[in-house]
């Protein structure tokens, strides 16, 4: 039988949360049981539940940063047991025999992994997310949390955490290399946080110097406003990586001129819309475009593991179940430092 | 007292080439003299002749793919000695002092390198390329022909065979590799033959299947239409590294949906105005953009050396100097397979 829990429910594009159930299944032989502790809130909900993406399936219950603690596993999970610290990021599960599966990048599955919500299971039952009590999820898309590393800040590493981690690592980040964070937002305050431990030498470039101060104590190196074009005469050909968190169109070429011989700039985010750039942008310098989405299984656990080993976590506002309306308004004006997480034991 | 030598030379954009002169400086100490053999006709020749790039300076004698012999050198020179076979590329200075320059990628000099003609040395003299029968060139700047490569089909490998070795090899081209060149000309014939002898399994994509046979024999594993919409179907997801060899407009994305995780696609040409891409492109299979521009004298030493070991030269189409203007004209209806070299022995 499934277990009906609690959850933040949404009925449409422009309908408020309202508390509400869904139900969970009974757990298969290699399910775990999560009782959630936290889920964060990313941008990506609010897209996904206003619709803006065009593919919302309603009702919609958002989150795929989640925390919690396993409650009941499966009869033949290995992994996992009762009363260990946990986590799911941005999807349940992948079809596990794709090339991009077997070399441990499910995020890039070519059939479609399954995300933590708003998808569909292979069998075409719904997902929903984590702004709810409890979520079951097969033990090979549960990741461990770390003892030192608190629920409430882990929330967000598994979404804000890899997104940022995956490419400072895949690029190198590290004693030597200059990188830029664009954009000081959930995402980049990670980003900041996780090259500056990886040693690298960090620059954040933001519309304005309003979060300087914050900037530098998360250990940034320095901080350029890119609304004042003299950053780009100063910084041109100055860093190694760029990973730009900003999903809105930029003057690609303008930030391209910051890099230097063999430079790369990775984007995290997918704005509406084409991009344009000039192919010299590219030929000077020999330098790279890129993106890169989340980051696979072993990947997000071994951010997590580097999360524990340097002390790192979110910046966090810990709100309950239900201020996810008003929340999500500052969201979008940009008004939170640094991550939402809904407190799930607001909802008893 | 400068060398009077003869040259075809162009007085502007549209005048035809005829035979004239120009002057060559006295061997300063480290100043290699060479008697020109063979001087290929890159596209750029005629971009540039033509003031195309809006940057013409008159007379120009064009010429960036030089092959031939020493005949004096200053009394400095170590690397050369009268008599050896040498080239010269598409620089003959550079700043020498700049990271790109000291990590050996001159071709990247923040200071401008001295390109070969159309260009004026750090002391203001203009340069003067191949079209020519001698030219004065530090040794710095200076590549030895290996034994075995003709001169005549090693002048093209100056500026086609390095723009294709550097990405080849930066990329990491080799066994186990799936390597498309996009575009079989001049650039894009020694691409297939370099991958191919690099150990890559190598795939043409041209406009149509008309050069079919010739890429099959130089080594191409498959040959596949563009304008066949269906070649785009078929090779989804399919390599690990297109090397673009067009410098026209083409639908960036398409191409971008043709690599597989972590693929990239390079850029060798820079066409007119800005191209578009969407951000997804690159965000789904982590792939990357990117640029590559000819290549430093370390690395175009060792494109010598590794296309003497497998035996690979330009293919070529000889003619007099008097046959400049009308193999212009041919390499603008792609007529040529797959570069014209000027034998020099035709200006006596």
């Amino acid at each position: 039988m499934p277990t009906t829990v609690s959850a933040m429910t949404t009925a449409g594009p422009n309908k408020p949360f309202g508390r509400g159930t869904i139900e969970r299944r009974d757990p298969k032989p290699h399910d775990v049981v999560i009782d959630i502790a936290y889920a964060g809130i990313c941008h990506s909900d609010i897209h996904q539940a206003r619709d803006e993406w065009g593919e919302g399936n309603y009702p919609m219950v958002p989150g795929h940063e989640i925390a919690g603690t396993v409650s009941a596993v499966g009869d033949q999970v290995s992994r996992y047991a009762v009363g260990d610290r946990v986590g799911v990021g941005c999807f349940v599960d992948s079809c596990r025999e794709c090339v991009n599966c077997l070399a441990g990048e499910e995020q890039y599955c070519l059939a479609g992994e399954v995300q933590t919500y708003n998808s569909q299971h292979y069998d075409g039952e719904p997902t929903y997310g984590g702004y709810s009590t409890q979520i079951v999820v097969d033990e090979n898309y549960v990741l461990g949390i770390p003892a030192g590393v608190g629920l409430d800040v882990a929330a967000p590493l598994l979404c804000a955490g890899i997104t940022l981690y995956s490419p400072l690592h895949h690029w190198n980040a590290g004693p030597g290399k200059k990188v830029a964070i664009v954009g000081m937002g959930g995402l980049g305050h990670m980003g900041v946080k996780i090259a500056k431990a990886m040693g690298a030498e960090v620059t954040v470039l933001s519309r304005t110097l309003a979060k300087q101060e914050d900037g530098k104590r998360l250990g940034a190196d320095a901080y350029y406003a890119t609304s004042d074009p003299s950053t780009f005469d100063e910084l041109a050909g100055h860093f190694d990586l760029i990973v730009n968190t900003v999903a809105a169109q930029i003057p690609v070429d303008a930030y391209l001129s910051l890099l230097g011989l063999d430079g790369s700039m990775v984007n995290v985010g997918v704005p509406e819309g084409a991009l344009e750039y000039h192919g010299f942008s590219l030929v000077a310098g020999r330098r790279s475009l890129a993106g890169s989405k989340i980051g696979g299984i072993r990947e997000t656990q071994e951010m997590l593991d580097f999360c524990a080993e340097h002390g790192l976590g979110a910046d966090i506002e810990t709100i309950s179940c239900d201020d996810v309306d008003a929340a999500w308004e500052r969201v979008v004006q940009g008004d939170v430092r640094y991550r939402f997480v809904i407190d799930t034991t607001s909802f008893s």
